[in-house]
């Protein structure tokens, strides 16, 4: 044991928080307190970055006219994406994929523009940029779950369309609707799991030693 | 409050690992537990995944002549960097930007195969992929943290290098080479604020309301 470790109650909170965590669709819209959403963004923005170059930026919703755009964005994706799955399509349909219609907050989150100089872990990983606004964003996401609070992430979007709408640079790009909120209950297992759209496979199926190696059997995918 | 919440001890556990969760770089060798390198990657295999995907494979590299293979690999791209940031070169090369040569253990997270049928949530950002990886090593990262064990991400390397030394298909993708083990400390901050390599910009300047805004003023960046 590192004496740099946590108490054991402090540790059961963090695996707590990581195990509960669920991509959220479900909301309430009971108002977000306003000090709990400053310590949710805050928990984001101490993320690490690749160079400390700290290339998320958030842009929370406000206008109701503004949301209603979003979510139009979002059913466009939607229909697009049932096409291109086939067969799964109208049962993906089904699905509820996102949750602006109910959440208290929404929150774009894009990478910054003029990113190009930023060659520090980058110059072969230029998506290591991706990869760090992903790491805030999962810090918002374990926050929120310890504050009760609900979140989704939703990609359902056409992102020269997004950016057009909030106005950003043309190197900039937006990576992520947030949805955040209230919500009745936490799914008992992801969603998609628990509708039946996927088995999740284990980690002993994903764990290698010293060599990619082959999976027993392949998992399920969209297309099948 | 929402019922939801966790309590007051537990949050704070939450914030604490969110907070004081660093990008090592300086390890000591002593070894990790088996059990609870077991826990961390339980933890990042909880991760939230586009459409269920759970696009990560996680290669644990346990003979030595591999490790000095990656290490290579690294020094090469370190190299390669430094010439890329031209005036800042010698003061990156200055900087410690790997733990190879000192930490417990070292794991590989690649982009599995065959991710091109995965649309759900990916038509329009095939991206996601390398964004639910990433919220998988950052729980990876925190779990460490509450453990009281130093993580560092390594992202200077050539992926099709990489790829090919752990016998990669063609269409995985190695995004990182985490160094794993114990510290002597934490850093107080990030080692490149530490260093005076960049000084970390605020919240405030990187949140907006409805549209994208401009900086009051632009954050330093690698090639100033």
């Amino acid at each position: 044991m590192s004496h740099h470790a946590f108490s054991e109650q402090e540790r059961a909170a963090v695996y707590r928080a990581i195990a509960e965590r669920r991509d959220m669709r479900h909301f309430r819209p009971d108002p977000v307190d306003p000090e709990v959403l400053q310590r949710l963004l805050l928990a984001a923005h101490q993320a690490p970055s690749v160079g400390l170059m700290q290339p998320w930026r958030f842009i929370r919703i406000t206008q109701p006219a503004l949301r209603k755009s979003i979510k139009g964005l979002v059913e466009q994706e939607r229909q697009a994406t049932a096409i291109a799955l086939g067969e799964r399509g109208s049962e993906f349909m089904k699905l509820k994929v996102e949750g602006l219609d109910r959440c208290s907050e929404v929150l774009v989150v894009a990478l910054m523009d003029c990113r190009e100089p930023h060659v520090f872990g980058r110059r072969t990983l230029p998506q290591m940029d991706l990869a760090s606004a992903s790491c805030a964003i999962q810090n918002l996401w374990l926050a929120a779950r310890a504050e009760g609070l609900g979140m989704g992430w939703v990609s359902l979007f056409e992102p020269r369309e997004l950016a057009r709408l909030l106005n950003m640079p043309d190197d900039a790009e937006p990576v992520a609707i947030l949805c955040l909120g209230h919500v009745d209950q936490f799914y008992d297992q992801p969603m998609l799991a628990e509708q039946g759209w996927k088995q999740p496979q284990s980690l002993e199926e994903l764990l290698w030693q010293d060599s990619w190696a082959e999976y027993p059997e392949r998992g399920q995918s969209d297309a099948d």
